[in-house]
C-alpha cells in the first residue's frame, strides 16, 4: 500500500487517489520515501527513465507501454551566460524536449502508471495549458477516456494542442481554485482520476528529473537549482529528489533551491519575505507568464515548509525581466524556452545583483517547457528583416556581412 | 581531407564547401564513406551521439560545446495503430524532440562542427522553416554570426521562431530555387558557409537517426522505414545510414525505404512511377505541407538514383490523407506531429490498400517535427468544446463520463 506523509503534522496516511491533501490539517501530501530500508541502486542499463530509478520511485515494474519518450532531457553547459554573470559553472536542463514540450510529462507518465494500475479507466485534469496537453497525451496513449477541465477564456492554441489528443474538453465557468477541489471531489463520485498539478504520483514523476541532474553532473548535486514557481508540485517533485539522494547516501550537502514566481502573480514569495508559514490568496494576476500564475497554490504552504527546511530561496521577477532572460537564452545559447522557463535566469540575475552568487555553483536552471508553446511571447520581440531582390542579393548580403 | 562521391559518375572529390554539386555531372553528391578500411564499433558508453558512432561520421573528435542535446529521440512502439493496419510491429522515431522541434537539428549539428573545423566565423542558411530556425540556433550557441534567407512571404510564425535566436534576416525576393545556387556562389565570395538542405555534411548527420534506430531495434534493421520526402537530404542520410551499417557486416538485409511526398508538390513520385532516371521540375505547389513543398528539389535525381538502387518505393498523399494520419497519431498514440511528418503514415496506408504490405515488419515512421510548429494545421480539426458552470459540473460531467 501507498503512504503518503504530510510535512506539517508529521503523519503517513495511505494514499487517497482523489485527494492529495493530509485528511487532518488539510495541507498538501507527499509519497512516503519507498523502500526506505533498502538500498537504493541506479539502474543506469534501462533505458526507460522510469525503470532505471524504479529503487526511488512507487512503481514496482513500470508498464513502458505507457511511456511517450518522456525524460533523458539535455543537460547544457551555458559557457556564454555564465562568464558575464560571476557564475562560473552554469546548467540548462531543458525539459521542453520532453513530448508535449513540458516538464508535465514527466509528472503525468507517472501518475497514468499509477492510474492505470488502480484499474481506472478515466482520468481527468484542471490546467489551461501544459498539463491539459500532457494529460490528454497519456491519455490516449494509454487508450482511456481523458477529461480536460479548461478555465474561461482557454486560448484556443491551448484548446487546440490538447484537443488533437481526443479528450473530453469542458470548459468550465466560475473560480478557477474552486474547480481544482470540485473535480477531485466529484471524480471520487464518477470514478474519474484527476490527476492535478500536486497529484502525489505526479510530484514523485518530477523527481526522475533530479535524478538525470545528478548522474550528468557526474553524480554531484548542483549547489543551485532555479526552478519556476506555480502551485509548488515540480519544486517538490526536485526538492524530495535530493532529499532522497541525501538519505541514500548519494549526497551530502543538499542543494540551495530557488523557486522563482512572477511578480504579477507571487503569493508565495511574498509569505516568504514577510516570513510567514502561510501565504495569502491573491484577487488574480498580472502577468503574462500564465502557465505560472495561480493566485491560490494549493501545496503552498507545504512548498514554504520544504523551502525553509532546506535554506532554499524564493524570488520574483517582472514580465520584462523574464522577457529578456528568454531572448538571452535563446540569443546567446541557442535554447528557445517559454517565457515562464526563462524566470529561472532572471531569478538568477536578480540574486546576482543582490550579490548572492559569489563563488556559488555549479547553478542549473530548469527550463520547464518549450517556446514553441508561446508564440504570442515573441509579439513583441523587435525583428529587423532586410528586404532584397536577389538580384541584388550579392551587393546587399556583402552590406550586412 | 574529406571525400565526397557522385553517386551517378562513380568520382569521388574532394569536398566543396561552397557546392554540395558533382563538378562533372552538376548531380548532388555525397561524403564518401569515411574509414571505409577500420573496423567499426558503437562507443556505446558515450552520451553525445555524435560521439557515440563516431567511426561512421566525417568527424574525429566532435565539439559537445557547440550541441544543443540533439538525437537520441524516443522510438515508439504503436500497438495501437498497428492493429488495425494489417503491420504488427510498427514504430514511430519522434524527431520532434530534438532541439528545435525537427529533425533538422541533427544536419546542423554535425555541418556546424564542420564549419567551425574549416575555420568559418560566418554560416548561412536558405529555408522558409524549420532549417532557419535550427541553424539560427546553433549558430547562436557556436557564437558565429548566422544569415537566414527567407522566402517572401515566410509566415511571421517561422520568421520568429528564428529570429528569436538573433541571426540576420533577410527576405529575398525572387526565384527561390535560383536563391538555393545564388547562396553558394556569393557564400564563397563572402565567406559564409551555407548549411543549405542537401549540404554533404548536414545529410551525414541524419545518419545517426539511422543508427539510432538500428540500436533501438535491438541491433536490427527495420523491414520497412517511412520518409517525408522533400529537397532529399533526410532520406539520403537515412539510407548512407543503413548502407553503412550493410558495409560493416551489421546487417545482411536493407531495409525498404519509401519516401513520401504530398501531391500537391510531388515531383519525384511523379518521375518515379514513370521510370524515368531524373525528374521534370513543378512551376509550384498546392499543398499545406509547405515544409516538403519543394516543386524543384536539388538532389532529386540522387535520390532516385539510390532509391532505386536499393529496391525503395516513392508514394504520394493527399493533404486531407496526410490531416487525417495527423490526427490518428494524435488520437490514438498522443503522438502530436507536424503535418508533413504525418505523411510517413499516410503513405502506410496507401501501400496498404494497394496490398503491398501484407506479412512485412517492422516498419518505422520518421516523425520529422513536432506539431506545435504548425499551429494552423489544427484550425480545421474540429473540436468539440463543452461548456459548464461550476455548480453544474457534476451533473453535466456525470451526463459525458
Amino acid at each position: 500500500m501507498d503512504l503518503v506523509e504530510c510535512v506539517f503534522c508529521r503523519k503517513t496516511f495511505p494514499h487517497d487517489p482523489f485527494s492529495p491533501f493530509c485528511p487532518d490539517c488539510g495541507e498538501a501530501v507527499l509519497l512516503a520515501p519507498v523502500r526506505a530500508d533498502v538500498p537504493k541502486t541506479f539502474r543506469t542499463g534501462e533505458d526507460y527513465p522510469l525503470a532505471r530509478f524504479v529503487d526511488f520511485l512507487p512503481v514496482s515494474a513500470p508498464d513502458r507501454k505507457l511511456g511517450l519518450g518522456e525524460g533523458d532531457t539535455p543537460l547544457i553547459r551555458l559557457a556564454g551566460l555564465s562568464a558575464g554573470l560571476g557564475v562560473p559553472s552554469l546548467y540548462a536542463k531543458n525539459e521542453g524536449q520532453n513530448p508535449t514540450g513540458s516538464f508535465k510529462d514527466r509528472g503525468t507518465a507517472l501518475a497514468m502508471q499509477k492510474a492505470v494500475a488502480l484499474g481506472f479507466r478515466k482520468v481527468g485534469t484542471v490546467s489551461t495549458g501544459n498539463m491539459a496537453a500532457s494529460t490528454a497525451a497519456y491519455g490516449a496513449r494509454a487508450g482511456i477516456e481523458t477529461y480536460v477541465l479548461l478555465k474561461e477564456g482557454t486560448s484556443k492554441t491551448s484548446v487546440q494542442n490538447a484537443g488533437v489528443f481526443g479528450p473530453t474538453l469542458i470548459t468550465v465557468r466560475g473560480d478557477y481554485g474552486r474547480l481544482f477541489h470540485d473535480s477531485l471531489r466529484i471524480g471520487r463520485k464518477l470514478g474519474i482520476c484527476f490527476l492535478n498539478s500536486i497529484d502525489p504520483f505526479r510530484i514523485e514523476g518530477y523527481k526522475v528529473t533530479g535524478f538525470e541532474i545528478f548522474l550528468q553532473l557526474g553524480r554531484l548535486a548542483p549547489d543551485l537549482i532555479f526552478v519556476p514557481l506555480s502551485s509548488g508540485g515540480h519544486l517538490l517533485g526536485l526538492m524530495r529528489a535530493f532529499e532522497d539522494l541525501e538519505r541514500a547516501g548519494f549526497i551530502s550537502r543538499y542543494p540551495t533551491f530557488v523557486g522563482v514566481q512572477a511578480e504579477g502573480c507571487a503569493p508565495l514569495v511574498r509569505a516568504f519575505e514577510s516570513g510567514r508559514p502561510t501565504y495569502e490568496r491573491l484577487p488574480g494576476a498580472r502577468t503574462i507568464a500564465h502557465a505560472i500564475s495561480n493566485p491560490a497554490p494549493p501545496a503552498g504552504n507545504t512548498v514554504l515548509k520544504l523551502v525553509r527546511n532546506h535554506g532554499g530561496i524564493l524570488v520574483s521577477v517582472s514580465d520584462a525581466e523574464m522577457l529578456a532572460a528568454q531572448r538571452s537564452l535563446a540569443s546567446s545559447e541557442g535554447l528557445f524556452c517559454q517565457p515562464e522557463s526563462a524566470v529561472t535566469l532572471a531569478g538568477l540575475v536578480k540574486l546576482g545583483d543582490r550579490g548572492g552568487l559569489a563563488g556559488r555553483g555549479p547553478a542549473v536552471l530548469v527550463l520547464t517547457g518549450s517556446g514553441l508553446k508561446a508564440p504570442h511571447a515573441l509579439d513583441s520581440l523587435p525583428l529587423e528583416v532586410h528586404d532584397l531582390a536577389i538580384d541584388g542579393l550579392e551587393e546587399g548580403l556583402r552590406a550586412l556581412a
